[in-house]
């Protein structure tokens, strides 16, 4: 049984699960067009469904295989738990939006979290940019096929020079686009669509903040080592350090952080 | 004088234009976290403003050797006629908002306008991810490094089973935001945020309509003929053929533009 937390083994293989992934993703990725002409959109043809469960399949037979003491939860399979106490927490197209849009802004999220269900490592792996963003106790990283760049967040601390993200103003509660409305009119850019893309950029230091609502286990667990990997802010909206929960928002800095929450709070679950 | 279109001199033309251009951006694309100690966002290095005049200028410095005789109208240092009737249209960096925030879907837009004002080449440009859309009389092509594929729309032709984009719903109008909200509704996902590479995803069959306002001229005329030249459809939101207007919409077919058209023509300037 593990007792411990070998990173280095630990992050080998988070690489090996994104690269399975990919192998299972990408004949289906933009592969609407060659196949419009055997029935169209909504016919049988499902390529992110077919994508999202091969890929999880993939990553689910190397745990099975190498870890087998650990726990598994991911989005199309479900739970199961391991005597370890660990859990690899798989989402393997986050963004399926963006996916059957053809757009390079999804990812396959991987998280490893502790017994007591912090996440220790985390991975934003983007296959079709090449770009895979680590984050572990280690710090954050920015992995292509040639090179390795340790991240670090924008110096941002006003919310009116902010680059906000949030993936969809309109799934949020009335309450909740209240607060987000509020931010939009004060900060300087707004950005929608983006899923945990957005947080990889907010590790990179080109977009300030990003606040969601609505997110499982699965969205939310790789995203946090990435943040606060790059010195980044991982809290709810309440302001309380982020847990597994449905609401995140995630800050440059301390004091941007605090000029969001007096949006955010007035809507926190 | 030219007093003809030499379709292929033409296009070998513009995609040396787009590669000067790249050359212009690539050291300020994504370049804030090397610079964010120097005085932080807000301060005096501005790259996305640096970078669209330094592109536009090399656009210019070719087109002026090699087409004397043709106009130039760019969005950074506006219009010249030329004796020949032609004009380049020109944005270097289309999608600036996205550009800031490090995502590569903000495109190179590059089109040759005909002396009635038609728009008969047209390019969008990614650099980053290397996909070149290009629409002509002979067709819309994805060109990449190694591959040249032509393009065509999707068989979408029901709004309810619609991919749909527009770049910032919040920037429109109350009227064309009844319109957008009644398309959003019905459609089966939107998408915000892509500029002009939203055009680029419609000819490539992923995005099924896209319907923007508040565009200039040198945001629209490369859009029509890569729309075009995948079979798809490009007009206003009266229903009419685009010219370089302010309101567009394009549709992969006849019976989708209809449904649209239904919302949009409420709000037709």
């Amino acid at each position: 049984m593990q007792t411990g937390f070998d990173e280095t083994a630990s992050l080998d293989l988070a690489r090996r699960l994104a690269r399975a992934a990919w192998s299972a993703i990408q004949p289906h990725f933009r592969a609407s067009v060659a196949t419009e002409n055997k029935g169209g959109r909504g016919a049988s043809y499902d390529p992110v469904t077919i994508a999202d469960k091969a890929a999880e399949q993939a990553i689910r037979d190397i745990l099975s295989a190498e870890r087998p003491d650990d726990g598994i939860d991911g989005e199309e399979f479900g739970r199961h738990e391991g005597p370890s106490g660990w859990t690899w927490l798989i989402d393997p197209i986050d963004g399926t939006r963006a996916f059957i849009a053809g757009l390079p802004v999804w990812t396959t999220l991987i998280a490893l979290v502790d017994p007591e269900g912090n996440p220790v490592l985390g991975m934003i792996d983007q296959p079709f940019l090449g770009e895979r963003y680590v984050g572990s106790p280690a710090g954050t990283f920015l992995e292509t096929a040639t090179t390795r760049t340790q991240l670090r967040v924008s110096e941002c601390n006003d919310l009116r020079d902010a680059i906000i993200a949030t993936t969809d103003p309109f799934i949020m509660t009335p309450a909740e686009q209240g607060a987000w409305t509020h931010l939009r009119h004060t900060a300087r850019v707004s950005r929608y669509g983006l899923d945990a893309y957005a947080y990889a950029r907010l590790a990179s230091g080109s977009v300030d903040l990003v606040c969601e609502t609505g997110l499982q286990a699965h969205d939310v667990a790789a995203l946090i080592p990435v943040v606060r990997g790059a010195g980044g802010i991982a809290r709810d909206w309440r302001g309380n350090e982020a847990k597994l929960g449905s609401q995140i928002a995630c800050a440059a800095s301390e004091p941007l952080f605090e000029q969001a929450l007096i949006s955010l709070r007035r809507s926190a679950l």
